[in-house]
């Protein structure tokens, strides 16, 4: 199932699969959406890993604009 | 506005601000959703950079299942 955590600080994320999470964050006062890969280290942690991409609040919502399309052409639906 | 192009191979994708982009490939017969920024090379083309991640359909599906949630989380809507 897609399960809700939160991390060491608090924020809520979800798993996609795969070592990946969607969850928000808050950097400088601004609301971030992240979707990113995890990894596991030697003693059992997971830490973010380097793919991944951090959209603002803007870019997220641009985002939820497009998707009706991209699920048009992905023949999602 | 959210402008749809078309990639040197035919792939859709569409803008969603600050060089970033949401686009749909395929890689091994699979396809792939990708939000990635990109950046102007010094001859002016427009490259992927390191900042994104490529979904599989499979995760896409779960993002989209999340959406929901993320935006409750959010305070959108």
């Amino acid at each position: 199932g897609l399960t809700k955590g939160a991390d060491a600080d608090g924020n809520a994320y979800w798993d996609i699969g795969n070592h990946r999470r969607v969850g928000t964050s808050e950097f400088k006062g601004k609301t971030l959406v992240n979707i990113r890969e995890y990894y596991t280290t030697a003693d059992g942690e997971l830490r973010p890993g380097k793919k991944g991409i951090s959209l603002s609040l803007e870019q997220y919502k641009n985002l939820l604009q497009i998707i009706p399309k991209l699920n048009a052409e992905l023949g999602i639906d």
